[in-house]
This record gives C-alpha cells, sequence and structure tokens, in this order.
C-alpha cells in the first residue's frame, strides 16, 4: 500500500487565479488516476517546497519551484505557448525535467476574439446592445445603415502562424480573402505548413488558406503588403527590436490610402504586443478617420492608465490581454 | 436622341428608409449605363404613378407600382427571400412582368450575426465594454473566468436551407461539429446540394459539413435532435401552422437534459420567427438556468413592447429583426 501511494502520480496545476470547482472536475477526470491539487499564486511567485515536493506533474503559467524542491518530478507543461520569461529559471538551466509548453492552443480563442471584435464592430453591436438596456425596439432603420458584411474583403495577416492561421480559416469561411505576411519566404508547399501542434479541426495545416504569400523584415516588403487593399490588418508577429513601432504614421496612411472605394476604412487588430504600434500615431489615424477601428488585446503600456485617451475612442475595442 | 432617351434603363430603388448617397454611388457604380433613382415609402404603400411610369427596372422591398403605371416595367427584383407579402399583389397576378427574389443572399449577415452574438454571450464581450466605459483594466481574472471556445462544441441546425448553410460553414471553420436538421429526408448526396443562389465563397453547397442529418415534420423526431447533447440551437425554420410554438418546455428540458456535462448549458439563437417558440417557455427556462443562453432577432410581438421581461434578462441578446 506504501508504494502503491509513492506511485500514484500528482498533478499540481499552479494559476495566478483560483480554478473552478467545475475546471478541476474536469481535469480530475481526464487524469482520474492521479491525485490533482490546485494553487493559486501571484504570477512569477516560487511554488512553495511543500507544494513542489509532492508532485510528480506539474502544469503552470509562470510559477516554478526550486530546484531542490523537484524531486518527484517528470514533467513541466507550462500554459504559455513560449518559454522566454522562464528561460533563466534554474529549473530549466539546471535540471533535465522535460519541458512542454501550450503553444499552438491559442489559435482558437484569439480567432475568436479577433472575430467577435470585428462583427461587434461592423454590425453595430454596441447600438444594439444600448438600445436593449433602454427596453428600445425601434433603432431598426439606423441599425440597418452602414452595416457590412465580410464577403470579398481582404484580411491581411501579419505573423502567419497558429493564431493567424485560425483567424484565417474563420474570415475565410465568412468569405473573406486571406493574405498571409511571414518573415520568411514561403515560396514551396512545404515551407507553408505549420508542423507546430493544431487543435483538431481549427487552422490551416496546409497553409492553402492564403490568396497569396508575402514575406520580409524590412519597410519596404511590409509596405508592399499594406498597399494590397485589405479592409482589415491583423497584427500577430511576435515582438523583437525589429518589429517594435514596426506600423507607424506611414503605414496607417499607406493602407488608408489603398482602402477599396465604397469600403469602410481598414479595421485594425492588434494580438500582438502594445509596441509593435506606435500607439500615438494610431490614435492619429483613427481620429482622422484613415483608419475605421481598432481591436486592441494589448496597449502600451498595460495596464493601460485610466486617463489615457484611448478608453473613450468610439471606435475602439479593448481587452485586458 | 429622343429614342435614346427612351431606351436607356431607368432603374428604381424603393426601400422604407433613405438609401444613403455612398450606397446610390455603388448602385450608379454596377449599372453605369442606367439612371438611377432612389424612393423611400412606408412598408408596403403603393409606388406613386409619376416615379412607377419611369422606371424599366424595378428593385423594392415591400413596395409596388399599380399595373396601370408598370407600361415600361421588364423586371421586378425583390429585395426580400420570399415573396409570401406580395403574392396577391395585382402586379403579380395580373401582368406577366418577370419577377426575382435575393433568395440566398441573407446567409452571410445572418450567419455574422449569429456567430456574433454566440461569441458576445461566450467571450463576456459585455463585461469588456462596460469595463473599457469605466477606463477599467483590472477585470483580467474575472475576465478569463469561464470563457469557452467553440472546439468541439455540436450545434445543432433546424432548417440547413442558405443561412443555416453559411451558419454551419462558420460554426465548422471555429471546430464545431454541425448537425443538420430538414423537414423532409436528405438521405442521398444529390437531395443535400444547395440549388439555390449561394454568395460565392460562403454556405455548403453540397452540404458536406454536417457531421450527420436530420429530419422530420414531428415532435418525435425533433425530440431526437434536440437529445444529441446540443451546445448551440439555431432555429431558422419557416413559420408555418405546423412550426407554430414547434419549441416549447418539453423541447427546452430535453435540450438541457441532454447537455455535456461539464459544458455550458445549450444556447439558443432564434432568427426564424418569434412565433415558432412559446416565448413563456423559454424565459422560464432561461430563468431557470436550463438553457445558457439566447440571441433574439425575432421576438413575440414585435416591437416588443418595452415592459417586456424579456428586455432585461442578462443571457439575452436581443436585435430588432
Amino acid at each position: 500500500m506504501g508504494d502503491a501511494l509513492v506511485h500514484k502520480e500528482h498533478l499540481l496545476v499552479v494559476f495566478f487565479q483560483p480554478i473552478s470547482p467545475q475546471l478541476l472536475g474536469i481535469i480530475q477526470s481526464k487524469f482520474p488516476q492521479a491525485e490533482v491539487s490546485t494553487l493559486s499564486l501571484p504570477r512569477g511567485e516560487t511554488i512553495p517546497s511543500e507544494y513542489a515536493r509532492e508532485a510528480t506533474l506539474l502544469v503552470t503559467f509562470t510559477n516554478l519551484p526550486n530546484p531542490e524542491d523537484a524531486q518527484n518530478l517528470k514533467i513541466i507543461h507550462f500554459l504559455s505557448a513560449g518559454l522566454d520569461h522562464s528561460l533563466h529559471h534554474p529549473i530549466i538551466r539546471e535540471t533535465s525535467i522535460p519541458v512542454t509548453t501550450s503553444s499552438g492552443v491559442h489559435g482558437p480563442p484569439i480567432a475568436e476574439w479577433t472575430v467577435m471584435n470585428w462583427l461587434v464592430a461592423s454590425r453595430k453591436y454596441n447600438f444594439t446592445y444600448e438600445n436593449q438596456k433602454k427596453h428600445n425596439w425601434t433603432g431598426v432603420n439606423e441599425y440597418v445603415q452602414d452595416i457590412h458584411d465580410n464577403v470579398g474583403k481582404k484580411v491581411g495577416i501579419l505573423g502567419y502562424g497558429s493564431i493567424g492561421r485560425q483567424i484565417g480559416r474563420v474570415a475565410s469561411a465568412l468569405g473573406a480573402k486571406v493574405y498571409a505576411y511571414t518573415a520568411s519566404p514561403r515560396s514551396t508547399p512545404s515551407s507553408r505548413i505549420d508542423n507546430g501542434f493544431i487543435v483538431p479541426g481549427t487552422g490551416d495545416k496546409d497553409g492553402s488558406i492564403p490568396v497569396s504569400w508575402h514575406h520580409g523584415t524590412d519597410k519596404a516588403s511590409l509596405h508592399e503588403f499594406l498597399s494590397l487593399g485589405l479592409d482589415h490588418l491583423v497584427i500577430s508577429l511576435p515582438l523583437t527590436p525589429e518589429t517594435t513601432k514596426f506600423l507607424g504614421a506611414e503605414e496607417f496612411a499607406l493602407l488608408s490610402a489603398r482602402a477599396t472605394p465604397g469600403h469602410p476604412k481598414p479595421y485594425l487588430t492588434n494580438i500582438s504586443r502594445g509596441k509593435v504600434i506606435d500607439q500615438d500615431a494610431l490614435i492619429q489615424a483613427l481620429k482622422a478617420g484613415s483608419l475605421g477601428g481598432a481591436a486592441l488585446d494589448v496597449t502600451d503600456p498595460e495596464p493601460l492608465p485610466e486617463d489615457h485617451p484611448l478608453w473613450d475612442m468610439p471606435n475602439v475595442q479593448i481587452s485586458p490581454h
């Protein structure tokens, strides 16, 4: 019996907020043989010894144990796609515990967030929501005016990774045309394949959805892409020194100038990092009407200060990263 | 010159609200050879003689001319999918002027409205919208809790016509599984084809999207369908004597009882007619939590009275048909 207890897996899930009993139940049902415990810790804080020492399997976002507390640990699974925040941690550098990440899982939720924002903006959801609060049916004439659908719209995706591909998949289902942009050239079919984990039934494994592929890390290549007459620009790039303020006044002007006449002005979606765009230039472009609107899951800085002008812009939708 | 004037086409567009100059420009650009004029009339009102007599091409929603004013008219195109509202009009009964409808064009906008409402509900959009109004970033912990995506969700579509098919297409792109329900059996591949007009790049021409097809006009068939463990039920049925109050307390209870454990309770979308559901039973099911929410583009009656309890239900999203 002692042996049985020693060999029972102990799954420890650490997150920055409490795990709901419902979610705990789902996790337990996936690991019926294991003991499952959860722990809520502030981001980056070390997992206390008494929890770490019992765990054989660790699922975590940013919290890690000290190496001396990891004697039973067989695997560390990160809830994040990247490991940049933890690469220098002693448990990664000094032990050989296998590490897995959640790279690939963020396509569906972030694509849903993106498309939700497009539709909320283009179909005037806020207008009907406010009318519902007022018990007001009669806005229908005002409501119908200037609603556009996505059929034939041109969606440019800067950074065609697992998230960009799922956005492409949904955009294509809506009848839109997808234009992919990557740092390196993808001129052969094999170079267009997504070799990472793909949530079944989603994404664009073969890279067959885009009507055309574009690439480059220089401004000239970017400007060529922004001149395609895009209705949507989705920014899904990693933040690097090269991509810092990659899009500014000049890029927004170009995007606006090449927009299809009769269509609304281009809509910008940023799911990357706030610093990828020149945020002051974005505000100017929105105020001037050269961009039609923006959905921002990221800002610069975060949290966005309470007195920041972005909050009150009517054509901007902000969510807290 | 007189002949040239007589032969120039004159396109008259009649709608219940003014056509914007932007939209007029788009119409004019599609018919560069024709004179285009627009007219705004209350629904159902007769087109005055002085307008009707000049028109060679008429595009209309509900307004028609008297037959004696239609001497130059070559075609009548309806902006609606059906003609039930106009079948008894003398211009339809007593003349041989060709008539076309817009059947098939409503898939994209109504599918967008449907999916927008799903995502607004499941991704707590109202919460971020209200937080943005308060300049409040800090709700992120509360925000992340209980957000679900559509991967693996079961979407049942009652009435798999042009609108249902486009909803199916987008649902499938989101990673959901689609279950089709039709009145008559569709057991052969050819019976599943959509032979109507399809907006290019949308819909489900071959009927290949559903994981299974179901049919029937009786309660037993409906109940079998509602027992599939659906996460979404979309009602896209025509209103007939048979479909009046087709869904009531018994159906909502069944839908709820067979929902997948650990998932949110089923979400109902009604894009058909308000009378297809027993609205009081719907309110009870929502209050009791046996349904997770509802998106209603149609109600009974319309407009919904100002003091109606539906307006204030937190999990109901209403738009004015």
